[in-house]
């Protein structure tokens, strides 16, 4: 137990803090003094381990980013070792989008992302990673795909993803397991059919 | 020049400088006195036309409802009397998607939406209108689609426009023009392909 609480640094304790306040009340309207409060820590203390908010929030970010790539890594391991399909794989991917996002936080992370050009980088180098993984799907499902036709079908999926994943307004139709399914058939088809 | 002044009411003036503030600044970063003051009138007035900002940023959404909707409508009729394609109507609607966001308030608003339920439910009625559109250009594309199939292709088609239109953090490869091409062709293959 006490290992445990070690184990669980100051560090931990306010990123864990941050992400449940800024998902439940925003990003915003989250004060430094509330998060201090909730992860039990002084405010100095905060101070002394980020910069601000906008550092936090990039913590944030990076965390998620490290996860994603481990999943797409997962993922691409198992396609090539023939345990699962292109389709399968797309299918995978966008499971774990409609899953994954906490899409308020998400949003509030976005719309700082682009009035504040530290974290705009951050959230831009995440696109990049996933980027290059898409863009190798794309290939292994039409390995005939270049030029153009291979840049704008990666601009479509990596669209789909996000869109998918960001979709509980929506009202959606479609349970996430079948619309996975319906989405990744549609794309390999498209994908099969682009020149 | 009187009568143009005239017609700028206040409400208009304050969606206007609504619109400016909650873009550059944040929907919660603007107070009501900035508000009053880049609109022009008192906070007593804003108070009078609106019950907070709440309402507000759903008489923005109500407006964008508004252009949306009219834009898909010309381009359905455009598309019946035979001007243009389907591949066209994808096209141009994803052409529009990608002009028309005014991307940091769109996130704004859907943090916003997602933690305040009168907001949240404009913006589903606004994707409700969407996908009606949507649906028919996909019958449009493959008069076969039908149950499973085609509420697949509505959800993957709403997201590709949503992910479109809020693309630009990922730095993206192509241009607008390019992408919607691209895009159309590929909802379209993909349309033709499924059952």
């Amino acid at each position: 137990m006490v290992a445990v609480q070690h184990e669980r640094s100051g560090k931990a304790r306010i990123l864990n803090s941050a992400r449940e306040l800024f998902t439940t009340h925003g990003f915003h309207q989250t004060s430094m003094a509330e998060l201090a409060l909730a992860a039990k820590v002084s405010v100095g203390q905060i101070y002394r381990l980020f910069k601000g908010k906008e550092e936090i929030i990039e913590a944030l970010i990076s965390a998620d980013l490290h996860d994603r790539t481990a999943q797409m890594a997962a993922l691409r391991l198992r396609l090539d070792t023939g345990q699962i399909d292109i389709e399968q794989t797309f299918e995978e991917a966008i499971l774990q989008s409609l899953r994954d996002v906490d899409e308020a936080l998400s949003f509030d992370i976005l719309a700082e992302a682009l009035r504040n050009q530290p974290v705009g980088e951050t959230v831009s180098a995440m696109c990049q990673h996933l980027r290059r993984f898409l863009r190798d799907f794309a290939c292994v499902a039409n390995p005939d795909l270049s030029g153009e036709a291979l840049d704008g079908a990666e601009e479509v999926i990596l669209a789909c993803l996000f869109g998918l994943g960001h979709r509980s307004l929506s009202l959606p139709n479609l349970s996430d397991e079948r619309t996975a399914k319906r989405a990744a058939q549609m794309i390999v088809a498209a994908l099969k059919a682009i020149r």
